[in-house]
């Protein structure tokens, strides 16, 4: 697999990500409630590992390439390179957003485009703790499963239901990042508070990201010097 | 398999994923919410990838036949007979709901049989777009999964949740098409506006379809010449 | 196996599921809404089919067992036995929701200890030829994902979440039977119309299931003379 | 593996299950309803199992650990220090939960930290049976999944999932135990009522658990002298 295809595996897995579940969220937070975003986030994620797991590990996510990175599983201008497809992804998304709510006529359930925000019901110091104990299990399901080459085929199940897990908590508090690329696209396009606050739902979430690389060796044997390649986020770009 | 028991699969699988789809939205839409039809739609499409998959491949959706035929897994003619049997398919479905509305006394929570409509909720440009993205991820989900020797036991996870998805994100919006069939059957015994909107949820999920055909190489290796067979949507009729 | 662990199984598995499934719609349908009782029959059966599916099969269904019955997968004095079990099973369970009920102070939530009762939402005609093509669906489900042994880890996936769709399209119509066993326990215990419908939820899914089988070869290859025996209820008593 | 893996791996994998599910009822259960408490603990432990099963056998669960001594899978003293783990990892997120309610402004959809409480819906007796049923059909399905080689990759799945059905049935009755650590946590941060009826949500399930150790034989075969190891919960510290 080339560089190329990893950075637009990313990319265009982070657009579907973000459109899917922040999208769900501006159509049909209110008239569905949580349960549909959080399904929404966690079944689209589930599919997204099983299309592009074996081309670019389907981070999706820049807090799980900060994991991968501190795990030695990818190299730092591979992190990079990474991290510049899922923000483009992300914000792709949140543009599309915006234009189905701007131009096609759908009216905005959420009222700012999916974003992300805390404040009403979960303040500053609260939203900070959230994020990185909902990152944290994210990333340390998604370093660990996808490193046991038995488990091949739960990789999307595990992965994507426990983003879905994520959101059934989060959604009424601060809408659930756990993932800056999703929270950045639709921050930039719809301003206000949510941009403000944006740099909260960047680092709490690699925070948790970090933590979950320094947690995994418990869940996972020690390394073989030659042991079978992963699965998913296993080679080096 | 003789191509007689493929056409039929065609036609008994789509006749059950439009009934079980769209008549969920006739029975629960309203008292359920959008989750009931998402799941509606997503376990039907789930279980019968796994009863139709070996056999015909489960396209149930011309939408998918397009891709398939776009990256050479079925012939021209093996094509207009699964186009054939789906349509055939949902129009059974349409007639079975139409039958238990007006003689089987269920009431219609959806007011038109479950058909897909615009306008109340997004425009026309906007349904254009959205049923074009909702189908080219849904059509990439199956090419690649179906592609993948390793991964024969998530197909219809994956394919079925995938489908789920698109119905969360667009139930309030347009009903979710993603699949020409599936919108035929309801609005040929409706009549009305989605009738005469229906050639928008034929026209977009098949661009849609060709889309994904295009773009699925970003995800498959390159094939081999005497690599395995699928699993599913392999063989040319 | 024993003949009495497979009737033991049958007999377990049956109160499970209808103690799950019924109890979930007494203590939680008007509140959780239709989502909650499709969830419960479907998770209840996915996990029961992991347990019991290779000791008995795990029918726990006499649908199920008339299609087995008539696909020579069970003899008639096999396929009996398995009726009594089921039956006893669904028994038990309507007596556990009934002592919740009057002794434990639960409020059922459906006014009739969950029982399946056509007539407001859907006439005679209309809730046999619902259950008829429900139970066509589950049971060729059933009979084609337990023949292939290439997908023995997805047999309880694809057939609770098949018993999950079809609780999604009828709960608001009769209750959703789809099993005969299902709807006589609850429907002894709490008397009155229930009781005087009860034929129609045995006959329409016997119906349903009998069809099952015949449709059954549609799905599968030829039988081999000598092939491999399958997964789940493959073995005759 | 060596103990203080596995110790760990049970006290966050404990901690990681009651938070999301506990802390999901206190964030919407008024607002999402039965299906998203039901749901986070499901797909929470979903997930825990493909994580922390081979190091632990992810029980995170005493009536789990219960039924697995009683079977011989584990020693008095393994057990003890399974139990301390779990109870310590269930203290840690009722603190959590306790302090995003009280210094996060988290509002408690709950009225309780998602405590466990009799006495609305549902007496002493009524609760005492429902516990036992539930958490006898959870640990029968932990203790026969992870005894079959065969389905290794369904472990997480059908455990999850029966822990979400546990709950559909049962979060409007008592909020669901079936684990008493989940129910240990919250109460010791509430005190009042769920702290003085605690003793019912840690008997009632160690019942269940050792009830269905006492069953497991019927769904298992007659253990080989020398049999392959099994995937989860079976190795003795």
């Amino acid at each position: 697999m080339d560089n190329g295809k990893r950075y637009g595996a990313e990319l265009l897995g982070t657009f579907l990500l973000v459109f899917f579940g922040a999208g769900t969220a501006v159509a049909a937070l209110n008239t569905g409630g949580v349960v549909v975003v959080a399904l929404a986030f966690g079944l689209v994620l589930l599919a997204l590992v099983y299309v592009f797991g074996p081309v670019s590990g389907c981070h999706v996510n820049p807090a799980v390439t900060l994991g991968a990175l501190l795990t030695g599983r990818i190299s730092l201008p591979g992190a990079i390179g990474y991290w510049i497809a899922q923000v483009l992804g992300g914000i792709a998304a949140g543009f599309l957003i915006f234009a189905l709510s701007n131009w096609g006529d759908v009216p905005d359930q959420t009222g700012q485009l999916g974003a992300n925000e805390y404040g009403a019901t979960i303040n500053l110091g609260g939203t900070l703790v959230l994020e990185i104990v909902l990152t944290f299990f994210l990333v340390l399901v998604v370093l660990v499963v996808t490193s046991r080459t038995e488990q091949v085929g739960v990789t999307g199940l595990a992965i994507g239901l426990a983003l879905g897990t994520c959101h059934l908590v989060a959604v009424t508090l601060d809408g659930t990042s756990v993932n800056p690329a999703r929270s950045i696209g639709p921050a930039l396009f719809n301003g206000g508070t949510p941009l403000s606050q944006l740099w909260v739902f960047i680092v709490a979430p690699l925070i948790g990201g970090a933590l979950a690389a320094a947690a995994s060796p418990l869940a996972l044997r020690a390394a073989r010097p030659s042991g079978p390649r992963r699965q998913a986020g296993a080679d080096t770009p």
